[in-house]
């Protein structure tokens, strides 16, 4: 390592020391996100807002695919609404921002800040469903919630946070579930081929589902510090908030029936999970598939200066067809600032050209994830970014995968996942007999929560707790 | 018109007997928007949140081409920092929802929903701008804003509604007098080159300036009932916001100086204009470049159904490289029927096709802005397709070019400017004297308000007020 980068490195703390220093280092410094004046609301920069932008082209886009729409409905809940579904407002009225006052006029009746839509969106459904022919419904929104959280984190907990919602109706419990899986599985191609973020692909324990559903699947991954994180959950809401809003349609056989609905999003959060995830000690790493650049073109601009600075744009404007470039081609700061700059802000791949790079016809390539200088020819410098780009975002997934699956240890007793969790072994693998006390024994001895049940489980053994059979397979694990 | 017709449009109000239950009908009926529990704010449907969203995709692409970037910033607002800007928080307090409460606690300090986030935006500024280097600061945000209207209509005045909102931060007052006019030229040519809106350019009287600015641009554009609506506008704001929030820079001589500082919006109430603009008896017209879908095929499922389904799914297919293609092949529905419901959602073509059609090589094809059935053969149908957009888009503009064109009156006195605001006649073009009390008067007498002076203005003759020489020429109108 150079002096200069040396010098650079030193302001980001230790990553393996503490990781939760480095991360609010890292966003900060990336200029990811800011405080704000107001508590727990953070400011999303453009770096950072530019990944979320490729989260929600990617999302947008599959999400037309299977044929949903998207809308937008109002941000305040009149107080009534929020109360008609009891676990809901139960869950989420202690987390509410309150409007009261509108101008100078005192409100008859509060209204939520909305903390999620559910309580605004279905009473819309019941005026807009009236027959099997309104059905599926399937809409989705994108805009900003606000939960009061007491301890807030840059993306990874904020009192407003940016996220989609979707909520759909349908005729049947198995079509409502089939929605679920739908929205599961695009999720999980998110994290694992977007993000390079590999995931447990499941169901959630009773204990930890959404305030009011039936059932909430999950993808969940792990953090480097055997912390796990919630990255996206749909939700199976039965014909809770169709019987609270009275959501009801008239079906072929000229019967009156409820609908069955779903909710599901994934937030802002996701950018925290990918800053964690990928970053090392010279700053942020960021997977190809999502890095607002994915090339960034250093010239070396000595004597001859203006001849590689019309070179580098050239080169530039070559392959923009095949990666979101970026040319750093300021006078003010050294090649070796900007190389430094632009790995803290985790551009995969990196591209040197000087004036013996023009001559010999070629340039230095640097990938982000290491292995040092490389010569290219500039002949077929298409072809080798594509590749390289490839490259990147495999090793990316493969580290992280690596990782993961090098953290998942199964346990058969108490003594031994209370050790697992405290040594910070990962997701700890484990019987449960499905009853809340062996759950409530688990969490209070070891300061871990059931993350999730696998999709596709076949319980075995002995529930940890208890002893008794095992009817499900539970991944526990610290979390954020 | 057919007796199907006939049912289909009595839903509709007649539109120059009220194009106010016109227009609500038309936005309920085309499921553009629809009214929500919460009062004064809407829920878009989808049907209009693609319209929405193509603003939005138009708009984005110009602001990243001209170097700005997207950012997120805190819906809410301490009191204090709203309060910075004197005639900001005059201007804005009245319409303020104040959030008091957060879970049982009552806050220490209210926030505001914001109604504009200069109060939050600024002060970040005055964080990250240190230095000539950082500057231009060119921001923007997609975001929603809350102002308490009493009094509302379906996306032309909402309690909440969505929008965009440009805050850039400049060395020079000539700089960022520059900035405004570089976005609203971007506006003109929204509303022109995309929503066949022709518009008067200029800038606002002093009165009617934004709260806190010492200029405002407007884009006015002229509804068919004579009555002016504010399209979008760009904000000069000096140095006032600077001063009040403090954002500083070191110049190149080492000087410190407060930055220039603009901001700019265009709102969903566009899309109220858009519809106000283009719609007839038979529901809304959408101009081409806007229209969620521009073209709907309505096969002719007769006997032989299956093959002509066939053939209008291989139309269909053809014609998506070209064209943004609705197929409607539902059963359920007559031809007749889907004829009416298409023209009343304003969908740009339609092309039918029946057995002989496909037979003879051929489809039907019919313009929304009129002209009847035309057949076209099918071997160069999507050049005629390409060319049919082209000829409806030009049609909307031409005709709302027209209506624009005749509907500016010039006059010398106030008892002219009285009786042309009576008689609908218009935009009424008049000199000024610059003097507020002339303007109190026009409003007065009229019922009028001052829309917009030119931005290339010869002011010439006398005001209409006093009879003292103009210095500037004004438009005025009645307005939404």
């Amino acid at each position: 390592m150079s002096t200069d980068a040396q010098a650079f490195v030193k302001e980001i703390p230790n990553r393996a020391e503490s990781l939760s220093d480095w991360y609010t280092a890292v966003c900060l410094k990336a200029e990811l996100a800011d405080y704000s004046p107001v508590r727990g609301s953070m400011v999303i920069r453009p770096y950072g807002y530019a990944l979320w932008e490729g989260i929600q082209r990617w999302l947008d886009e599959r999400f037309k695919a299977t044929g949903h729409q998207t809308a937008y409905f109002p941000l305040l809940v009149p107080e009534s609404l929020l109360k008609k579904e009891a676990e809901h407002v139960e869950g989420f009225a202690p987390q509410v921002a309150w409007v009261t006052h509108g101008g100078d006029e005192e409100l008859a009746e509060r209204l939520a800040i909305r903390p999620t839509s559910e309580a605004i969106i279905l009473p819309m459904y019941a005026k807009w469903i009236q027959s099997y022919r309104d059905l599926p419904m399937l809409l989705l929104q994108w805009n900003s919630v606000v939960r009061w959280e007491k301890s807030t984190r840059l993306f990874l907990r904020t009192a407003e946070f940016l996220w989609h919602e979707g909520h759909t109706a349908h005729a049947t419990a198995e079509e409502a579930d089939r929605e679920c899986l739908t929205i599961l599985e695009i999720y999980r191609r998110l994290l694992e081929e977007v993000l390079a973020i590999p995931v447990l692909v499941g169901r959630k324990s009773p204990s930890e589902r959404f305030a009011g559903a039936d059932n909430t699947y999950t993808v969940e991954a792990l953090m480097p510090d055997s912390q796990a994180i919630q990255a996206g959950t749909s939700h199976f809401l039965g014909q809770n908030f169709a019987k609270a809003f009275n959501v009801k349609y008239l079906d072929r056989d000229n019967a009156e029936k409820h609908v069955w609905s779903t909710s599901w999003a994934v937030s802002t959060r996701l950018i925290g999970a990918l800053v964690l995830a990928h970053g090392d000690d010279r700053g942020l790493g960021l997977p190809p598939r999502i890095a607002p650049y994915q090339v960034v073109i250093v010239p070396i601009l000595g004597k001859d200066g203006e001849r590689v600075r019309a070179a580098a744009q050239q080169l530039a404007e070559r392959l923009r067809p095949v990666a979101r470039v970026r040319l750093d081609d300021r006078d003010e700061y050294s090649p070796g600032w900007k190389y430094n700059d632009w790995e803290m802000r985790g551009v995969p791949i990196r591209l040197e050209l000087g004036p013996r790079d023009i001559a010999a016809g070629q340039v230095i390539l640097v990938k982000r994830t290491g292995g040092g200088k490389t010569t290219v020819a500039l002949a077929g410098i298409e072809q080798a970014m594509t590749r390289a780009l490839d490259d990147v975002q495999a090793a990316y997934l493969d580290r992280a995968k690596a990782f993961l699956d090098s953290h998942i240890v199964e346990v058969k007793t108490m003594d031994q996942l209370e050790e697992a969790i405290r040594a910070r072994r990962g997701f700890v693998k484990t019987g449960w007999c499905e009853q809340q006390s062996c759950e409530d024994a688990v969490r209070e001895r070891t300061g871990a929560s059931p993350r999730v049940i696998p999709l596709d489980d076949v319980p075995s053994g002995a529930c940890v707790g208890c002893g008794k059979p095992a009817t499900a397979t539970m991944y526990y694990a610290r979390a954020y």
